[in-house]
């Protein structure tokens, strides 16, 4: 391995034949190797595409091997190409191996044979040199892009809660706990309470973090570590908060699909636009679609993933289920001001599968109590949250959307572990 | 407490005289109520600003009783106002109480009384009524998007990282310990290896999420849980990164300077524009101004925090130290080729407070072994993130960044735990 200066000169996507004759310096991996004659045909990709090298064998004498996927720094001049699928080609003057790869390696990054999902995440960074792989992470990065956008034009202000939490919120199941300084700690499922108690003096708040569920899930759509996307806003209420959600489906689908055609032409699944308003389906008419099919369902019965997906037949693209009933949703979400069985509640589908969920919230200190009381929960234990309730709360509404479910629904892949890096599950701690 | 459906209309901010005899729905908070006769005076006061109501003793009967930062709803039209403060003001026809304050409040959310931050922090959702205190996370909110910026149009792409973590990674010294589905897992401090492995497919990554570090450090500048910014850039060196760190941060400054001109005024310190290029000094000459002050420094040494006061006197604002011997940096920073007593690295000083770590990175595994080994870490412990260094990783530097120290800087603020909203330290895991 030679220590050289890189000072790469151009990206590859940067090059053209306008700029024949031009030195360049170029650096990336080799692709593809094939001697012929006293030639030899060195295909180089960089994270922004893949160009040709010609090398003649005194260039190559200075090197003694190489192998595929070894990072090389090419010196050259631009000239024309007979090759097809390349618009120019690179005379190398000098080439250096920066980084030598073995031979074999693991899984084959260019995707003609196919690894299974375990071995690829067990060699997630190699997989990241396979084309579709970094495409769904450069998807990820626009949609990041586009929800903080629209998000900052809706003036909400970007917040930033605490994963390690002192106390139990939302009733405690399912968390992850640590040691703390010799204290009992545990790790935040969702910037829920925070998120309220912020709505006091920012109003409009959201919040993109990974958050944690200790849930003994073995589902292609959980997982233990999640990116977690939320909103709160003051003086809004569930509609209001839908609206917001809606929008910022529509406008992410569209930026992506008009920000990332190249890497949606690279997994192969081109972005269709769903179809604005999203539909409406209250619970009760959930549950009466669900009965007319012989579920058997009565007023009250969550509505399971075996429901969902006799739903789905109906209901295939985005939809929202409303008007939960309220023992089926948490203590902070306000009941239906003419029907207090039911609630200002709603959850966003994709067919069978649940995107996100919401609501208006109670902001009424002394119905949270009951509401607490009611699902076994002790209301000392929130006494430092449900002071902010006293301060001046104003009425306010919200959601939280998992990422990695809507990167899914976008790319057209069912598994949420194609769409986070180093994917998180019962099973699965490293790499 | 009245349900009402709120319909707001404008933003206090949208309101003028241009609007004269124009009907508006407001929300916000009581922060100031006085009568004069059969009128009451109200200032009301929502995220964007503050406006004055007349209310007759007609519209008050409708509300029993109201307390100062009381949540209310006001229907009112436009007119003009006699007061000096105001450009014009609501006669209202209409109030709602929404959400009553309890009288007293436990801080002063006007801050014409001082509170101890302890206090403050207690109850921070209040704190967040104090103008100044909303202002500084409304920076912190303008911070992060001129951060993101900046990275894209470098080309960067974002990228999560897990926090829950297999193995120690970087030595193990300061981790929280967690039990992940009966095996022992820990909270990353940074993404150091992660960030370095996605090298490999992205080239140019960068995160900005909350890392974890379980010191028992009492200082204004420590947290057990902070905000981190990182890259991590192949085909890059160390001087490349700190240009990349230097444009980021000044443009930063400018880009908060130019957005934020309200909330510099309500904070009382206006944005000064920091000078580049930053001055660079070796490690060496470092020890050279110390030992001339008679500070008995030998080579090899680390910097105290006491040597760095010592600096800060001729070096009060942005600047790098450079090239630190390589046995006080970590395993993964690179020798300097002329001399592997030093290393490519630095560390960015905004006077004593060290804002920036960063340098080139080994990127041949064996040389990586030896100073593993020479850490005392067992290499065998680093196979899974070694392993991805066989596969063609490229050179590559970056630097990690602590936002809420940089935050301090920008805010002229002395204490990371005025910016962020619910700090964790030794002593602190509530609220």
């Amino acid at each position: 391995m030679i220590s050289v200066k890189i000072n790469r000169t151009h990206y590859i996507e940067d090059i053209n034949a306008d700029m024949k004759g031009q030195e360049v310096i170029l650096g990336g991996w080799v692709e593809d190797l094939r001697k012929m004659g006293k030639m030899t045909f060195l295909t180089l990709r960089d994270v922004t595409g893949i160009t040709q090298i010609i090398l003649t064998d005194d260039v190559m004498k200075s090197i003694d091997d190489i192998t595929r996927q070894s990072v090389v720094r090419v010196t050259g001049k631009i000239q024309d190409t007979k090759a097809r699928d390349f618009e120019c080609e690179i005379k190398a003057d000098e080439i250096n191996v920066l980084a030598k790869a073995v031979h074999p390696l693991p899984i084959d990054p260019l995707g003609r044979l196919e690894s299974h999902i375990d071995n690829r995440l067990n060699s997630r960074a190699l997989d990241m040199r396979n084309q579709k792989t970094a495409s769904i992470f450069k998807i990820r990065h626009h949609v990041l892009a586009s929800l903080r956008k629209i998000f900052i034009e809706k003036k909400f202000t970007e917040i930033t809660t605490p994963k390690i939490i002192g106390s139990a919120s939302e009733g405690g199941a399912n968390l992850f706990s640590l040691d703390y300084f010799g204290k009992q700690a545990y790790l935040a499922q969702s910037p829920q309470l925070y998120k309220e108690q912020m709505t006091i003096g920012l109003e409009r708040v959201f919040e993109i973090a990974s958050f944690y569920r200790a849930e003994k899930s073995h589902t292609g759509r959980h997982l233990s570590e999640f990116t977690s996307v939320d909103i709160e806003a003051a003086f809004m209420d569930y509609t209001d908060v839908m609206n917001v959600l809606e929008d910022l489906v529509l406008n992410t689908f569209k930026y992506v699909s008009e920000n990332c055609k190249k890497e949606q032409e690279i997994i192969g699944n081109k972005i269709t636009m769903p179809n604005g308003p999203f539909k409406k389906i209250t619970y009760s008419q959930a549950l009466e679609e669900l009965n007319r099919k012989d579920a058997k369902l009565e007023f009250g019965d969550d509505l399971l993933d075996s429901h969902l997906r006799i739903i789905e037949e109906n209901h295939p693209d985005f939809y929202f289920i409303t008007d939960w009933p309220i023992k089926l949703k948490p203590f902070y979400i306000m009941e239906k001001e003419d029907n207090p069985e039911l609630s200002e509640s709603f959850d966003l589908q994709y067919g069978y599968l649940e995107l996100s969920s919401g609501g208006s919230r109670l902001h009424n200190p002394e119905k949270i109590k009951i509401r607490l009381s009611e699902q076994n929960l002790d209301p000392a234990k929130f006494s430092e949250h449900l002071q902010a309730f006293d301060w001046g709360m104003p009425p306010h509404a919200g959601w939280g959307l998992g990422l990695e479910r809507l990167l899914t629904v976008i790319l057209g892949i069912d598994n949420v572990r194609e769409v986070i890096l180093y994917p998180r599950d019962p099973e699965r701690l490293k790499p």
